[in-house]
């Protein structure tokens, strides 16, 4: 692959340097006016083999969703993505139309949520791919959100269904046959959408004290907030916003849904801790703005609680990496 | 690897945040105050089996190393590095400790340079360790140089001197013993320094109309400086300085030094294009601040003479990717 054509072709695609952009990729740095008031930075990698595997997702798919996650972790933060660097280390079977539609995908999320790629460096691997991202975003100073400030009260919300992505995952592994929410699954988990609009929606109408996107899984994620926060976390199994995909797919692999929704990571669903009496009004905003359903999950414990599932008898079960699991032998 | 540990570990190496960083590792996203004037960011991503083998390199200097590149890519832009953040993905075999010593590596170098790292992703690899690092930077309005303002008439300096890295790189994978240049030779490979402080002297001193610091090797990064400018470089064959232990080297392998300073990769020398008349004062300024000298390897020519190696008897061959090739058969 000669460096030159490829740079060129990149350039081509990506096109002019973006309002406040100096100097785009190609040089030894981009150089740009940083946003008004905060700045943010992400990265993510993604790697053949334990993120994805190359016969069932397309290179599109893989620059895509790579900076979807980094997108998603600054709407997690409150903000807006600005910037994108992006490292390719290129295993020797991929094509040079390979790399161009990785960055096509990548470029393509990218336009829709107003970022633009300024750098990146591609390199050669001698086995898998692996792609990654690092993302710079903007946020105003009051509109910061970590995962550190939930207190004990607070409301659990989530954005949108969960488990689809996972539904998705095990859909394509499992080569399940296109029918019923099979197809919705797999999109799920190939084309995920960051939730920037809803992060903003969120922040407009409510006093968020923590939010996190859910990418490791509801189970993990929601420990995140925990830890940060020095605080617990009961989750109430029914409210858990199901999927109708992953409930189609848990009835064909004979599993509890429930499971998956715990366990699905890449969802890049949002779980906020709220003043509890800011639910009813967030939710009617957010789905308003944007058509996406907020849902009341649990809520804010002492930090001894843990983080919990509490089901309709009234049985908590600890929450761990994956899913859960029984508190008493 | 528990990852709430690893999380835990890193943020007790990395310290509190730096000045202007309200949030660093360990949430969604880094949140920071953005530098006065213009920003700065670049990438670089280290594959083993690539750019590295592990049994002639420690963790700490992979991580070292790493960093040093971007660090050196801020230099060569006339900025100065602020924010890191660290991918790394981690082979079967790897373990705790050997991410700690790479982190450690890292941050030395981010010491070092009034750098700090603010976030990053730790993944599991199936094959090779890759660490990518993307590094944001600052830079005065009037202190940008890129790799496109080389006009005609221009003189080519480099600051440091040539051929070390690769002669070290030689040296490791042929297992020279340490006499000699052989061990300065390695060092230089695997502990390479990044010329901030000579870009700020030749900044104060000179104006710099094209910048590129030597990471692929001066062959080839002297064609990215004449293709961003629309210029040919003429190369002086004596005149380019040669690293000690580099003419000790080749001596030992029966090649010519020469070719090893044009294909040298990883050296981070600078290479500068300056107005003629400022190169005298421009090399006793740089020598006197940093202590690094600073020598004039050529010039620059019409863009239809291409990048040259102009020999003592003026037979001039053409620069191609890691070395030359002779313009006649």
């Amino acid at each position: 692959m000669a460096e030159f054509d490829l740079i060129e072709r990149i350039r081509k695609a990506i096109g002019p340097p973006g309002h406040g952009t100096l100097v785009g990729l190609g040089d030894d740095a981009a150089v740009y006016k940083p946003p008004g008031q905060l700045e943010l930075i992400t990265c993510d990698a993604f790697v053949e083999g334990v993120h994805f595997r190359r016969d069932y997702v397309t290179f599109e798919e893989i620059g895509a969703k790579c900076m979807v996650a980094n997108v998603s972790d600054v709407a997690a933060m409150g903000g807006f993505p600005a910037r994108a660097v992006l490292s390719i280390c290129v295993p020797p079977d991929m094509t040079d139309e390979d790399v161009d539609a990785l960055y096509r995908g990548a470029l393509d999320v990218c336009r829709r949520y107003g970022a633009e790629i300024v750098g990146g460096d591609t390199v050669s691997s001698p086995s898998g791919l692996v792609v990654s991202v690092a993302l710079t975003g903007s946020v105003d100073r009051d509109h910061v959100v970590t995962r550190a400030g939930a207190v004990v009260g607070d409301a659990i919300v989530v954005t949108g269904a969960l488990g689809g992505s996972e539904a998705g995952l095990r859909a394509l592994t499992q080569g399940l046959p296109e029918e019923g929410g099979v197809r919705d699954a797999k999109r799920r988990h190939l084309t995920p959408v960051p939730r920037i609009a809803e992060a903003q929606a969120l922040i407009e109408v409510a006093t968020p004290h923590a939010m996190i996107d859910v990418s490791d899984g509801l189970s993990s994620d929601v420990w995140h907030i925990a830890e940060e926060s020095s605080v617990g976390i009961a989750l109430d199994a029914d409210s858990i916003p199901l999927a109708p995909c992953a409930v189609d797919v848990a009835e064909r692999l004979g599993i509890d849904p429930l499971e998956l929704a715990l366990a699905s990571g890449e969802e890049f669903e949002l779980v906020v801790a709220i003043p509890e009496n800011e639910v009813e009004r967030t939710a009617e905003h957010v789905e308003a703005v944007t058509g996406t359903g907020v849902t009341c999950i649990g809520g804010v414990v002492g930090a001894e609680m843990g983080c919990t599932l509490v089901r309709p008898d009234g049985v908590a079960d600890l929450l761990v990496r994956g899913g859960y699991e029984h508190l008493s032998e």
